[in-house]
């Protein structure tokens, strides 16, 4: 049996809060003791906030090629400056749409920079002062500090897999048990309509597990020889997370059907060259 | 909390088999009590086998388009054969990978035709005689039933979503219980490794969920808008089962957290005209 169970009360996430912290207290009042094997699932948007990835929009200064693509795909130009810093590649860009190969190696929509549930009106977020700003990798216009929340985006964390590695350490060492831990955002796919969940960062559990070579139930060699199994969890805990109110970003697991090993996010990615479909 | 409970005791599927008694009689041995609201996941193989997609490749004969796909992917001329019966239309020809735009809509490899777990040695399958094999919707050959097993291969259902609502008719009828029925099969993606769970056939459960208009925490509108819940609950079914002994092909599911309504697989295909990536 997999269960997957939203952890209870995990509040509003601001830069600088100590994750670990947060999600042994949480365990705490949802009543679950970690047990060596469960997953933790933890949205992006917690880790992003966290590690202060917010940008306030009036900080940006989009270049010609933003504004370029800006026409194109109907956006907000600095939004797109954003995109182009995140990404090695634009992929597609048709007016609603840009898809891109993100820095971090995957493909997906607007480089996974979030415009929702980023900086709550009237909330401290907004006291934020220009020091605590994130500084823009690259291009970033002069700094002034906005109260309007429209203006705030939240880009993806810098390197997910490290992110996942250090929270599971530090909630390992808190709890005794040994977990595996997955961050997860909802990923666009060529083909079939809506969002599903997917692995963004990976810690304590494999990516893909490799089957090839087992015996099926009548010995024949099995044709489906690779899961990929965190992307199915990611997207399990997805379901749990819901979408609207973000209200439950972290889902413990009891029951992954798989040995739980050192595993990374670069084995869900498919090499370019191995693609037919870019 | 979403729990996923694999039914215990499914025999191995024949031709003719009522799926819905298979079932019930597999809730009661895992004791589970159907609930309103719960949704019962199928692997594609079984609802396959019980409607006798099973066709023996010395049934088939290529055509010459056929020969020629075989030639460019190095497969089985045969199997190329019922793939281009299978299907709308042919995306994708390399060695090994065939990648199609499938009768039923949605974009596979192989146009969904399975080769392992089909036909078991020294089972009563193999005592089928020519009169119970498939005929082939087109270019079938002269039929000849063979005794090697590799030589049998099992197509998708005919009509998955009316499959679903067959059987989920039978089982509520048996039970009692207001549910959601999900058939899946393991597919492929663009631009990641490894295949997850994905819907093939719906009934009683929305494929895709429209959060269009929902605010988020902030009272901003969702940026995600349309969430595949029957496809990220085909990925959580899909872990459950494993891939290898097809020990485990349906699952129990409780806590779906949408509202069911009736659905249809039509709602998770992207139009091609809408699609960035064919």
């Amino acid at each position: 049996m997999l269960t997957l169970t939203p952890l209870k009360d995990i509040p509003l996430i601001r830069q600088g809060n100590d994750l670990a912290d947060v999600i042994v207290n949480a365990l705490h009042t949802t009543a679950i003791q970690l047990q060596d094997g469960d997953i933790l699932v933890l949205a992006q948007k917690i880790v992003s906030k966290a590690e202060g990835r917010m940008v306030n929009l009036e900080t940006v200064t989009p270049s010609q090629k933003a504004l370029e693509l800006a026409e194109v795909t109907e956006k907000d130009p600095r939004v797109i400056e954003l995109i182009l810093q995140e990404s090695n590649e634009i992929l597609r860009a048709r007016p609603g749409a840009i898809i891109v190969e993100h820095k971090l190696g995957f493909v997906c929509a607007n480089a996974g920079i979030d415009h929702s549930n980023v900086s709550p009106v009237g909330s401290n977020d907004l006291s934020r002062s220009k020091a605590t700003l994130t500084p823009l990798e690259a291009g970033a216009g002069e700094v002034n500090a906005t109260h309007n929340p429209e203006d705030w985006v939240l880009l993806l964390p810098k390197n997910p897999d490290c992110s996942a590695a250090t929270i599971r350490q530090k909630v390992e060492a808190a709890t005794g048990a040994t977990i595996g831990l997955l961050i997860i955002d909802s990923h666009g796919r060529a083909w079939r309509n809506g969002t599903v969940g997917a692995a963004i960062g990976i810690s304590g559990l494999p990516g893909l597990v490799d089957l090839r070579g087992q015996p099926d139930l009548f010995d024949f060699h099995l044709r489906i020889t690779q899961v990929g199994a965190a992307d199915e969890l990611a997207a399990a805990a997805s379901l749990v997370m819901g979408q609207a109110a973000e209200g439950t970003p972290v889902v413990h697991v009891r029951g992954f059907p798989y040995p739980l090993r050192e595993g990374r996010l670069n084995e869900l990615l498919r090499p370019k060259d191995q693609d037919l479909f870019r």
